[in-house]
């Protein structure tokens, strides 16, 4: 029975494999095509933008994605009133590089926010985003959008660097990981993790992490203890000043990243503990900020979408979160650390479903762009693809792949339902594991890549190495930011 | 923060610990408190019972528990429109002493249905639920109900021991497991195992079980492809004939256990591959069955309980189900051989929630006995609660604790949060590892059963020892029905 289904689905992969090259070759969009689209761009579609962002969420952390414990009914409802995506990525593992990938929809070694190792941006990293990136949010301000980054940015802290100087009108936040300190010794590694298990750390002055208005510092430490709730307050005040006018809203939250913090409300709550906590505070917080969309009359208005921008750090054990039933987590190019509870949300236009299709946070670039009518930059190799189609005509995504890298190397490739692995290594340690013939998954079936299938299926393998001898043709690596500090 | 946060719940749990053991001794409830529950039951309680037991599904195997592309609309709306419980439980990991469980609202040991190894009844054995058993099909006769069993029985399939000879007015279904077969040498673990990788087991007539209508046998084999559909419409034609008076339906498809078998319009749809094709038809069926109850006027009128056996058959690979983030499958006393994605849909008088309050399959007894004024035995011991006060009045769940046997002996106990394993043992391995220190978890914060916190809470361990003691003071095991076969 199996086998025999098996060949059926590879005889359609095999003559699938054609459209998809196809729709990748077509894709990123020439402004022509862009035109085009955006003259069929209907009235009734949202006109403002919001993305929430959390931090370290795990794939499993929401009720709605089958945590027993941790309680998030706005999320859920959310989740039930729009759309949950079931097969959506960020572009890395780690803060710093999928941020930039949410931010450019570029791959990170595309955009210069990737090293030669899994690194991220430090308080004493000297470089940020560069200036000749064009961000998502520049793109709301071709089309006339009022634009607020409000949370974590972690692409740069020196003000060249900060949202202000990348398209934002406006920056309320912590700029890096709310960890962060330059008193701690994040340089080494066994510094680092010493770190974690020392007396040091239960006291919050520990984390002097900068709270910023715009480019300047307003406290320092930031109270996280309030943090989440201030991020929602500055989120809705925002939403109330911009009722007229269309606007693009970043919410980034830094929890539910370690240290973990909630305000007195939420502390002890959770039966997930600390952790749980956090996560339905931001929970909380959401349910406000639709609410106020609603009170603002813009909920028939506005696309929301949340995500998270990595697996959960399960180097945290307990108060690190669930990737559910996915491998791996933060750091990883498993499935745990890249695949995200996804949710969009426009009641509306937006009919209830769950897609399976596969989208990434790099598509919200283009997608937005495309539905504003500003023409994506035809100068550079764009990562995104037009979700339009899935979120508005029940149709399918036209992503048929996902680039799993880790640092500035290609790990693995999934194209359809097959992902190919061509270098593991686990998050925390510096042996890498080459794999001459990949290890290869179907993730429809096997969602927590547990049967290793090359053995059988040497022609999707050869399939996938055409899209990576593809892909690697068109690929310029950027300048690397992130190395030089101190 | 962490650590002053467990110290504060330990203190809780501490305080709390009393009351938990007073709730324990009040269970299971006199006849005289039956009489005074039963006065109280108010109009608007449904009067119908149907239970819908599916076979081997995971805890993580629908859609609304956190499956990626297993599709489950029906059961996902009935899981919004009713009581998804996340920490509900059955009463063995093996699909013979789980049913007994169900039937009798009594642990396997008990009652029978279990042996010193754990193990199930076969198409040889020689027994079944012994007659001096009371089951909840019993006990439904006593109010007056007509009651069917449809599907599988796994009670014993001699004429004794069938659901005709346990309360069921009919039975229509699979006596015992879909695997099951006289042919194929099921007696040793080898040949059992090596069967499972042989080409002969690809043939459907290789699986020569009965379907029965009562105690005939009307096909063999039974032609599975189409076993979830009929019983589904059987199910469908029992609630039309019985519109007009109260009934008890316990509906138990044999699928998803391997071997898998879909109708054709379901075979190949499933992104999850042909395990996913079950789980889809399955669901499917659900939703016919409350569309007739709608139909009939009868879903206000009717409590249905959608749950599983045990947890998902990891040994089967990809046509294994999963079990969500929790640890292990089918045969295990970990989280996932034993914790079910269980659902209690009774619009009008359930309101919509998730219950994070442990229940089991056992508290059926108790709770539909007590809503149709039916003692419960009070010659026994008897494992369930009512679980009223939290369908039907938003209160807590009166079950605190969980038994965890394999076989006769008492491997894990959880108490409130905590869950304490003295034994564990790979399903398929000889081995067993006896823990002098039982292995600690707190299921709440973690309920993959990663961080074992045994070291840091000896006052916990000596606590679930007292409960431990308190359970085998009243332990008397019954006959073993199992061991008897050829």
């Amino acid at each position: 029975m199996k086998i025999e289904k098996y060949q059926w689905k590879n005889i359609r992969a095999t003559t699938l494999f054609g459209l998809a090259l196809l729709f990748m070759a077509c894709n990123p969009k020439t402004e022509a095509q862009v035109e085009k689209t955006a003259e069929t761009v209907e009235a009734q579609k949202p006109k403002n933008f919001v993305i929430i962002f959390a931090d370290d969420l795990g794939y499993g952390d929401l009720s709605s994605f089958g945590h027993p414990t941790i309680r998030t009914p706005h999320l859920d409802q959310m989740a039930s009133e729009g759309q949950k995506w079931t097969n959506f990525y960020v572009g890395a593992s780690v803060c710093t590089p999928s941020r930039a990938a949410l931010m450019t929809g570029r791959l990170p070694v595309r955009n210069g926010m990737t090293s030669n190792v899994n690194r991220v941006l430090f308080p004493d990293s000297h470089n940020g985003l560069p200036q000749t990136e064009v961000t998502i949010a520049e793109q709301m301000k071709k089309a006339g959008y009022t634009t607020a980054a409000i949370g974590k940015w972690h692409l740069g802290h020196k003000e060249e660097y900060l949202p202000t100087s990348h398209g934002f009108d406006s920056y309320f936040g912590i700029p890096y990981s709310n960890d962060m300190d330059n008193v701690i010794p994040f340089r080494s590694p066994g510094g680092y993790f010493s770190f974690w298990k020392s007396e040091e750390r239960k006291d919050i002055n520990t984390f002097n992490v900068p709270l910023m208005r715009n480019t300047e510092i307003i406290e320092r430490p930031a109270d996280q203890h309030t943090i989440t709730k201030r991020y929602t307050e500055e989120a809705i005040k925002f939403i109330n000043e911009n009722k007229e006018k269309p606007f693009f809203l970043y919410l980034a939250h830094n929890l539910p990243h370690v240290p973990l913090f909630a305000s007195k409300e939420f502390e002890g709550n959770s039966p997930r503990g600390l952790y749980g906590d956090t996560v339905e505070e931001i929970d909380h917080g959401v349910g406000q900020v639709l609410d106020a969309l609603k009170a603002a009359g813009l909920d028939k208005n506005t696309l929301v979408v949340f995500t998270s921008d990595n697996g959960p750090w399960l180097l945290m054990n307990q108060e690190g979160g669930s990737a559910g039933l996915l491998r791996n987590g933060k750091g990883s190019t498993w499935e745990g650390g890249m695949r995200e509870p996804t949710i969009f949300w426009a009641p509306g236009s937006i009919k209830p479903a769950i897609i399976t299709d596969i989208g990434s946070t790099m598509d919200l670039f283009t997608t937005f762009s495309n539905m504003v009518g500003v023409p994506i930059p035809s100068d550079r190799v764009m990562d995104g693809v037009d979700l339009d189609p899935v979120l508005f005509e029940e149709k399918e995504s036209a992503r048929k792949d996902m680039f799993y890298y880790r640092g500035d190397r290609l790990f693995a490739v999934r194209v359809g339902e097959y992902k190919a692995h061509f270098i593991t290594q686990e998050p925390y340690e510096q042996e890498v594991t080459q794999h001459e013939t990949p290890l290869l998954y179907n993730l429809n079936i096997d969602p927590s890549e547990k049967f290793d299938i090359a053995a059988e299926h040497p022609e999707i393998i050869q399939k996938i190495r055409a899209v990576v001898e593809q892909h690697n043709a068109k690929l310029v690596k950027g300048p690397d930011m992130l190395k030089d500090r101190g």
